[in-house]
């Protein structure tokens, strides 16, 4: 969920094996769109990236669904200047796991997101101000019926593969029940068919953060400004939930940010994992909206497949696609169980379905994060020409 | 750590097996006392509660030490009326594992606490408004340190046991250390002897809440006031802390508050856990002060045995008392291995060490639910005569 989590490493645009400049476009949808809330907007704008080419039977698409705090770019560079390139870049490229010389790749803000995707912090063209908590309520569901409309105008006549990690996951899920025969490959990682009590905890004490800050004003700010202290404050804690205890302790352990600082005995920061926190709290509130965090973590605590399909069971009824479904063993947002749970319901449900546990000490933003093993998964599972028969439990 | 997460039971305190009405005392300290930082007070007071008697030979005393948010009142009412008892009356009565017919129990509020004893929030004699943030800084030590004066005063010759949970762990770990030829027993649960980075980042996203609530002022706030709306968040998020993902799941799930909340589609309770995190909130701000949990916080992140003594057997090298230290299963926040591991560092040190493991899925707070198999140990270990021999890790 953090592409900021990713280290700074060295990156060639020019060298082999990466996508090199790219640049976002706006797809605008001009006709009214209903949310499964009801309520309708009268289009709607998303921002996107693709990689590689459509094929000419145009069925060599990937779609890669962002997390909470994701956005479209993810791999490339937008200005040889950039210094980080997209969120996803060790995975995606020439010749990497989902390879560019071969298929296709789309990646998309959700809507309801703030990084040019129509959401909260657009401008109402009935008031001409931010919808603010004006805006419908948003849906995972919602997020992927956009898509689909974009894949369409794109003139993607099936996908090859949908792919994401934690929200996306949920993303591709939903893919391969509303849109069966559309759909043939799905990667589901570090997700759950049901936000579970301790998720949705978290997610509250984030939007009180939020809702209590005076500068929120009910979802009434100017764009750029609104309760930064409070989205600090529930990035700070959200950041918490993405790693782990081991991977905290050994990169940061107890160590002090100076002597001085340490023997200070202050509420300044005094141990680098604060100083770490800090930094991930300020970084988030320059490119991200108050609302829009309030709105997607809402869609989080919904999404219940067992619930609105009558069990998981039943939700996967439709499916067509072969799934992989990924858990990470220090994942304690999405446990591997909640990850496992996914496969046996579409073995259950009579699909194909391979399940994979990884043993990282990374936590839940494993998915994120440099694995030969992730990527030779991947790989194989995009590359089969027939299903995967394996499922060990 | 959360004495309000304990469900309200039928409570008769005229009934065989309680304390029944008890009465807090305060023992004031008129000479300076110096803490850890060098800084000094000119005296301090220390709240306590007693049950049982101390006999004779002055050796029958139990020490209880509270964790983070608890206080001196751990068994018995304070009036008929009270709709609850102490925090830890499930363990400590006529008969009970905590045995008030044959031991004489002491537990006092933590020096830097806010339930009677000195703090933050007490009132500064040379200013003769509250110290806030003017208080000297407190370590873990210092309210050990305070906690051996009130036992000298009470005519205590030696310690029978000291028991703890979470803080109240790190509480007895120390009097072993620091006072051996006093400490006879302790019982150590629920803790570490080194506070972790996930530990510390939890704690720091805590401060900041409050921190940068307009209402802390930089600590300068009359008693009742402050920063409640900061503090209610820290304490929302800790709580997670205390308790597990599957003991939220089935307590809460995802029950919706009311089918009207769940289709309101907004940010107000939708879910069950969410109304309860948003009680746990409201009511600590009403018996709590934001300062004293800076300052306590603190003390918890500075709580680093082998840092302080060179090593952690180097820290236990002086031990004289027998230790029963107990981990539960389900407890992330000072989760087993932490715990199993000052058993084993104590054994390496050539003492009396058990170690116990408890399966349960409550969470850290498990150390002060009903347990049958938790009495059981305690009960066994404060009898016997002689020093456990079992080690099992």
């Amino acid at each position: 969920m953090t592409d900021d989590s990713t280290d700074l490493v060295a990156y060639d645009h020019l060298a082999p094996g990466e996508v090199g400049i790219v640049a976002p476009h706006d797809f605008v949808y001009a006709k009214p769109f209903t949310f499964k809330s009801g309520q309708t907007l009268p289009g709607f704008t998303l921002r996107y990236e693709t990689y590689g080419a459509l094929n000419a039977t145009r069925d060599n698409a990937i779609l890669i669904c962002h997390a909470l705090s994701g956005d479209h770019h993810c791999a490339g560079l937008h200005t040889p200047e950039d210094r980080k390139p997209g969120w996803w870049n060790n995975l995606i490229g020439p010749g990497k796991a989902v390879d560019t010389d071969r298929f296709y790749v789309v990646c998309a803000n959700v809507l309801g997101g703030c990084q040019g995707s129509t959401g909260p912090s657009s401008t109402n063209p009935a008031t001409n101000r931010p919808y603010g908590v004006g805006f419908p309520f948003v849906t995972i569901l919602d997020m992927v019926n956009a898509q689909k409309i974009l894949l369409d105008h794109l003139g993607v006549s099936e996908l090859h593969a949908v792919i994401g990690g934690s929200m996306g996951g949920m993303q591709a899920l939903l893919f391969a029940i509303e849109f069966p025969s559309y759909t043939r490959r799905i990667v589901a990682m570090a997700t759950t068919a049901r936000e579970g009590a301790q998720a949705i905890a978290f997610n509250e004490v984030g939007r009180q953060a939020i809702v209590q800050d005076p500068d929120w004003n009910r979802g009434d700010y100017a764009k750029g400004a609104g309760p930064r202290v409070g989205l600090a404050i529930a990035r700070m804690m959200a950041h918490i939930t993405y790693v782990s205890d081991a991977s905290m302790d050994r990169k940061f352990g107890r160590r002090k940010k100076s002597e001085a600082a340490a023997n200070g005995y202050n509420f300044e920061v005094q141990f680098e994992v604060e100083g770490y926190l800090r930094h991930q709290g300020q970084s988030f509130i320059n490119r991200f909206d108050a609302n829009s965090y309030l709105y997607i973590t809402r869609a989080l605590d919904h999404f219940d497949l067992p619930q609105a399909y009558g069990s998981l069971e039943a939700a996967f009824a439709p499916v067509q696609a072969d799934t992989l479904v990924v858990g990470f063993t220090s994942d304690w947002l999405f446990p591997p169980e909640q990850n496992r749970a996914i496969a046996i319901a579409l073995l259950r449900a009579g699909k194909r379905a391979s399940y994979a546990e990884l043993a990282t000490d990374l936590g839940h933003d494993s998915f994120l994060l440099e694995s030969e093993e992730l990527y030779a998964l991947i790989r194989g599972f995009l590359e089969s020409k027939v299903s995967p028969v394996d499922f060990t439990i």
